[in-house]
């Protein structure tokens, strides 16, 4: 038992990092969580040490130093790194056989599809799409940031929501009770300190994005006008999944994915986007992901290293790490 | 002559400052161009330094140190600043009997409106209106800044106008002539790229807001897609001058005066907006700005002096201030 291979699988996203650790039958062995090792918001070194100090934690509370395998699903990038890119990040600090950095997307859709073509949808602060077609080509719909694009992601609805509260204060558009939810949102007792919360200095994305559920709370009450808004991100998804859906072709049981904070706290949105798209193509199933993004990192271990993906080392992973059975962006 | 009343008249724009220094029959003696003044930007120890050097170019060229009133239009404000606060910026730097400040919107619908009530609506990199109802009262439409609103701005015509480019890009949207030009502006080979570009370091607001004048063109060549973002632009603009008209009120003559970069280099959207407007409410007159913002603060200056503002004086204002007969944003 104790020489079997081990596999090393990271989620480096844009907050936080969560690595695991699991041997060949798909047990998980040891897991660990640290800071952020996306080297465009934290930059080069940080991102290194962020890495170092979660490979310090799995060698101090595990005793593990070595791995067969190690895949790195990396917030920064959106496709694979060459072999040079790798090592300049993951070297010496990741001491593994062989060592794989990919989009931290790409882990997530592996999770989704365990290897197979499909799509994943992901929308939790930001959004963006991905599938796998049948030649094993990738492509990449969406994920052009929260200022450029991100429609139907966290961030998207509340500004729109922030937006549409505007609107209606100025009466460009029609009274919501949104203009109430702002105020008390970002605790301020006129409209007008908006501006100055907003930017002086620049709000932070998440705590913008935040705002998303008081939009989904709106929309539940029946304020129309968060209604609008929440049907626009269903409708932006539904556009994503189309061309998901176009890219991947006509084979039975294409598998879409969904993934993120706004999925998992918005049982709406989930089930208008998965009955439209099930309802318009009935060789589609949506779902939300059965596995977190560093599970995915696990199986792309299993895949490179050609060790088969059976149904008992899934049933493995799936019990060995309880931890989070549906993932959160 | 020489025991003539001198006022000093300053805008205090977004990126740069221009001061000028009339006497009392409206003869502009000298004017200098400055850094920020906005103590949001860059800090109340630069904004005051910006603000001395300006100082200094007026005695060290033309030997002016003191003034019977100074008005300051600062875009960190958006109302009249308290004694105090006009003090603590502006003491002991500005030397005057008397010193005030308020918006640099509010100069700008000052120089359009000579002091009656009226309204200006500005749009150069932001956008925003303000009127002045016959009792004084002031109101202020839009000024959200370029993430909560700025409809109708360069900025927003820009961002349209990329949003349509990738909606085009990603078969989202209509294809457009637009993608191409994104490519040729950002100076990039693939328009996955845009996203290192723009947020790799985030890209300069008044660099997007160039943007503008690319969808303008396009628009000019008949590209549908530009064309429906200069018209969303007009009709953004519409919706601010209807709110002015509506808390102008109904008297005969009502003066709504534009400003800024995207009326002065956008024929279409001024004639557009004029003509919309003047077309449903006959009492209004919507023209560009006839003098700058400092003009403006000059004209200030002359009111609250209790120096009355004689058809000599503003024919004076206009022939001694040739530089800019209407104003750029």
């Amino acid at each position: 038992m104790e020489n079997r291979k081990r596999f090393l699988g990271i989620d480096g996203g844009g907050t936080r990092t969560t690595a695991i650790v699991s041997d060949e039958s798909g047990h998980i062995l040891a897991g660990a969580v640290g800071h952020s090792i996306n080297y465009y918001s934290v930059g080069m070194d940080q991102a290194r040490a962020n890495c170092a100090a979660i490979m310090k934690e799995l060698q101090v509370e595990y005793g593990f130093a070595e791995y067969d395998a190690a895949f790195i699903g990396m917030s920064a990038l959106d496709q694979e790194a060459s072999e040079e890119a790798t090592l300049a990040f993951a070297s010496p600090i990741i001491q593994a056989k062989s060592i794989y950095m990919h989009s931290d997307s790409y882990i997530a859709l592996m999770a989704g599809t365990l290897g197979s073509p499909g799509g994943l949808i992901i929308s939790g602060t930001g959004s963006m799409a991905i599938a796998m077609q049948q030649n094993g080509e990738l492509s990449v719909v969406g994920g052009w940031g929260y200022l450029l694009g991100d429609q139907g992601s966290a961030h998207d609805i509340a500004m729109n929501g922030i937006k549409a509260a505007i609107a209606g204060y100025e009466q460009f558009g029609e009274e919501t009770y949104l203009s109430q939810q702002v105020l008390d949102y970002f605790a301020i007792s006129h409209m007008r300190e908006l501006i100055e919360v907003y930017y002086n200095p620049r709000m932070e994305r998440h705590l913008v994005a935040g705002f998303a559920t008081e939009v989904a709370k709106c929309a539940e009450q029946g304020d129309k006008v968060a209604m609008q808004v929440i049907d626009q991100a269903v409708c932006d998804l539904e556009k994503h999944a189309e061309m998901l859906v176009k890219k991947l072709g006509n084979f039975e049981g294409v598998k879409i994915g969904v993934y993120g904070g706004v999925f998992q706290h918005n049982r709406y949105i989930y089930e208008q986007l998965k009955g439209k798209i099930e309802l318009k193509h009935n060789h589609v199933k949506v779902d939300l992901l059965g596995f977190p993004p560093e599970i995915g990192a696990i199986i792309c271990c299993f895949q490179r290293t050609g060790t088969s993906l059976t149904e008992d080392i899934l049933q493995q992973l799936s019990t060995t790490y309880p931890r989070r059975s549906t993932a959160s962006a």
